[in-house]
């Protein structure tokens, strides 16, 4: 309906998740508005993606061969936690509760979708846990892919070095009455003692 | 807190409209997914929108000097509606109930953001009144600025040729107790005599 160059900016913006008609439409027309800078400024970024790599050693984006938090010699080497991906390893770095290192999955199993383990980032991770780890932390989410992923990899590890995961549980501010019937069975199982002070 | 090339891919996507930080980071992270071919698709796209121009008589979007409403003689030249945006053309477009001439303003008047008429596509607008026009439509939003810009068309082109605004009312299948006090108003206002048949 709109002419044929319009047209592919829509469709080039309806690639984008979520995005439908109506949303790459008003993409399109703020894209038409933006002066010279703005659009060679945005085309670099898309032709700098080939240039992102992932971490040879972790599997985290990086712009190098190795990812800040592999090289940081102020982090512990003994700890390792895996997560599904540089999404979830920000959450845990903007929440400063981990100064070990990181493994990156990219990635959960999941049969139904045809993603094996071998899809995801497993072999360089056991490359990596030697006799200077002392532990590996399970950080995978608690959804079906990520328990599955959980699972498979506790089955993998176990024998070779101690492997943990993150407490399940009411979160923190959260409702019992809004809490669903498997959360609030975690928070049962996984109960500790209370402290006093 | 990303490496800096995958930053400025989130920068980029940002400066779509209503993309906050967590949205632009699920593009980017499905840019990243693109194979080689959709991404120089989307860069493609982009590099493009330098190449779309607006017809030369009407204002709306074409890819060559005048637009395909213009240019088609199967379309009365007696008539011109005059709508805001190239979407609201293709909104009256899709419900095939017109077959005149359009003229796209490319924007409404809003002194608030300092948008004043001649930022608008008024002055083509003017030279294209002539005694071959019978009738101009004005087919702006029934919105607060929609309305003072079809206040000022109608100073502007009455005694000049017949200028009407499109009806206000309860849309159809619209109920009554959900419709606005000023649309009801409007709908009184523009109440018409029954038909029998």
């Amino acid at each position: 309906m709109y002419p044929a160059k319009f047209e592919n900016l829509i469709a080039a913006f309806r690639r984008l998740p979520g995005v439908g008609m109506k949303t790459a439409e008003r993409y399109a027309f703020e894209a038409l508005n933006w002066d010279e800078e703005t659009r060679k400024e945005v085309e670099r970024s898309l032709q700098q993606i080939s240039e992102i790599h992932t971490c040879r050693i972790c599997g985290n984006l990086c712009d190098e061969d190795e990812c800040e938090y592999c090289k940081d010699p102020n982090r512990t080497d003994h700890l390792i936690c895996i997560v599904q991906s540089p999404k979830d390893l920000q959450a845990l770095e903007s929440a400063g509760v981990f100064n070990g290192k990181y493994h990156v999955l990219n990635g959960t199993i999941n049969m139904a979708k045809g993603v094996l383990p071998s899809d995801l980032n497993i072999d360089t991770l056991i490359q990596r846990i030697n006799e200077n780890i002392d532990e590996v932390i399970l950080a995978t989410e608690p959804t079906v892919d990520g328990e599955t992923t959980a699972l498979y990899l506790t089955k993998l590890l176990q024998g070779k070095v101690k492997v943990t995961r993150l407490a399940n549980g009411i979160p923190m501010g959260g409702h019992l009455d809004y809490s669903d019937a498997r959360t609030l069975q975690r928070a049962f199982q996984g109960r500790t003692n209370a402290q006093s002070e």
